[in-house]
């Protein structure tokens, strides 16, 4: 819900007002905009909110009508009239495609939501869309395995974030919705990102990539991952993650659970994030048994998703850690088979994760 | 030892002695052979022993003396006062290069020695000798892991089997040799044969080849088998094991544990030889939790070799159902990552033979 007198810069409008549509670019305060929404059915609007500077820099923000269809609501609470859904450019997103600079990528609300436009080359969008209604109606997942997904809300017509009209998004839970400053980290598993479906042009890509990052030799690579820190987060290029070592992966890991980002970290957070019955190591155990069975999905390409929010766990808050799978782009069926690949990739990050533990363990009492 | 008035003929024979190497092709006995050794160093005679007419026909059989020096000995049992220790081709052999038709391949002796010879292109030969040193003389090996591999007694030079001259060959522990006519699976584990320390035509044929068999989709591929019934044993051709899906992977995996061989297996060993504490299902777990914690091998290419004596079985001997690792002419330093290829593939092993096992129990219940 977003109302009030922020001002708001049209980008790019269809609309069936006039009014609007002849005013690309044009400055109204949030007031003025509900005005022109009684007018309007399944509006777009990309904006950026000059009155929250922070926002305005970082984020190209939309907002739009829910359920396709503009609703006049009113609440006591609301000083406008009028329902609105702001729709926004995740601002913890570490990997992926990324709705800037006129891209095609996901978008966020303020009500926990993440929106993800269905890719249509490839095959990818159909393939993640089935995916997740065959999970969602599959009663043969485990409660306690659930958790580790996204919770579905079906799909939505939404004008794309690249300009190129509406497109069908997955409607999915925002994972990070409720960490203030998340450290994340994204975590490819398998060491084939490949399946025998696939084109042959986009198996040679998978497997020169594959061979050229960690995924090869330890069976996962590090996709993205913001971690923060007193100054704020560090939230390395795309191109220094891609050729991260064994010993870089070591050290994020490390650096990961510290309070300090540097070469000598101090595993404040270790023993508490990765360890006890409430860390991400147990939880990634709870996943290795699923996969050691389930004979269901192929989670190719698929990734970890490592969440720590330093504020929360300072605040006692729980859970401050969470391990959720994303991606589910490249799932193809089990055939009766477990998914070997993700299995092998998942036990050696387990084996990486459980040896910083050990090594925190081993810092601790050194001092 | 062989001694006794066994015909022999020479097949190819480079020697010292001139009267030997001027009746290749000649009819001795063992009496006149033995006469002949005292004058002979380092020999290698390739001689078939017309008195056995099976291994006659199935094998090609040599004889050499022990330590590349011929030594003389004596005792009151043997009726011929020279030692001969005979070599044979495997006749239980599966997979692999084998010692016929003038290739080069590994051969056996009745002493429970295996023999190998090094191959010298791609490095094989010394990264597998590399291995059984680094791994005899490693400390870090549990006993209960030890016994998984075949025990190496170092290496011997001897005449290869393809008359290329004497080559050092690998002396193993011959794994079959406690076996009357056991029952063979060898399976290739991983969902990767290559490695990235291979040259890149080697990793473009394993690549092919993984593909095309069922190395990719279920993490391990069938790569020979016998498996022993009433009118001997059924020992596919190459080709048709090389294009085994899934379906044929668990039908021989039934066939395997069942008295008769045919569409509907009777399941008669299942129990006892996947199941129980002494059961292939047990090793393969204890294999399995060894694989999720070792980082100081990566096991490309290797085999789990299962072995089951059905006649061993039938007497109360145990152990009747064997688990063996064999073939590291392609295992690599491990570099503190645990070998995620080879786990994901022996865990989607072991499923296969616990569904197997399961569905054994089914099909008694349905009895």
């Amino acid at each position: 819900m977003r109302t009030g007198k922020a001002c708001v810069r049209f980008k790019t409008f269809q609309s069936r007002s006039p009014a609007l549509n002849s005013k690309p670019n044009s400055m109204f305060n949030l007031d003025s905009l509900c005005f022109f929404k009684t007018n309007l059915q399944s509006a777009i609007i990309i904006l950026h909110p000059v009155s929250t500077k922070m926002i305005f820099k970082k984020n190209l923000l939309c907002c739009f009508y829910g359920n396709n269809s503009f609703k006049k609501q009113r609440s006591p609470e609301q000083s406008s009239p009028y329902s609105i859904t702001m729709l926004k450019v995740p601002e913890h997103q570490v990997a992926g495609r990324q709705a800037i600079d006129g891209k095609l990528g996901p978008l966020i609300d303020n009500s926990g939501h993440f929106y993800k436009p269905l890719q249509d080359d490839d095959e990818r969008g159909t393939r993640e869309l089935t995916f997740y209604h065959s999970f969602s109606s599959n009663t043969r997942i485990p409660h306690h395995i659930r958790r580790f997904f996204p919770v579905f809300h079906g799909t939505q017509l939404l004008k794309a974030s690249d300009g190129s009209g509406l497109r069908p998004h997955l409607v999915l839970q925002d994972i990070t919705s409720d960490h203030l400053n998340p450290s994340i980290l994204d975590i490819k598993i398998g060491s084939r990102t490949w399946y025998l479906e696939a084109s042959n042009a986009y198996i040679q890509n998978c497997f020169h990539r594959d061979k050229t990052t960690t995924t090869v030799s330890l069976g996962f690579r590090i996709c993205g991952l913001q971690i923060y820190n007193e100054s704020g987060f560090w939230k390395p290029e795309r191109k220094l993650v891609r050729n991260f070592t064994a010993d870089d992966v070591r050290s994020i890991l490390r650096m990961f659970v510290s309070s300090n980002v540097g070469p000598e970290p101090d595993f404040s957070f270790a023993d508490s994030v990765y360890g006890g019955c409430d860390g991400i190591l147990e939880r990634l155990m709870e996943l290795k048994t699923w996969f050691e069975d389930q004979t269901m999905y192929h989670f190719c390409s698929c990734s970890v998703l490592l969440l720590f929010d330093k504020e929360s766990f300072l605040k006692g808050k729980t859970p401050f850690a969470e391990v959720k799978l994303i991606d589910f782009a490249h799932v193809v069926d089990g055939n009766g088979v477990i998914d070997h690949n993700f299995l092998g990739g998942l036990c050696s990050f387990i084996k990486f994760v459980s040896q910083v533990l050990a090594d925190s363990k081993g810092s601790t009492m050194e001092d």
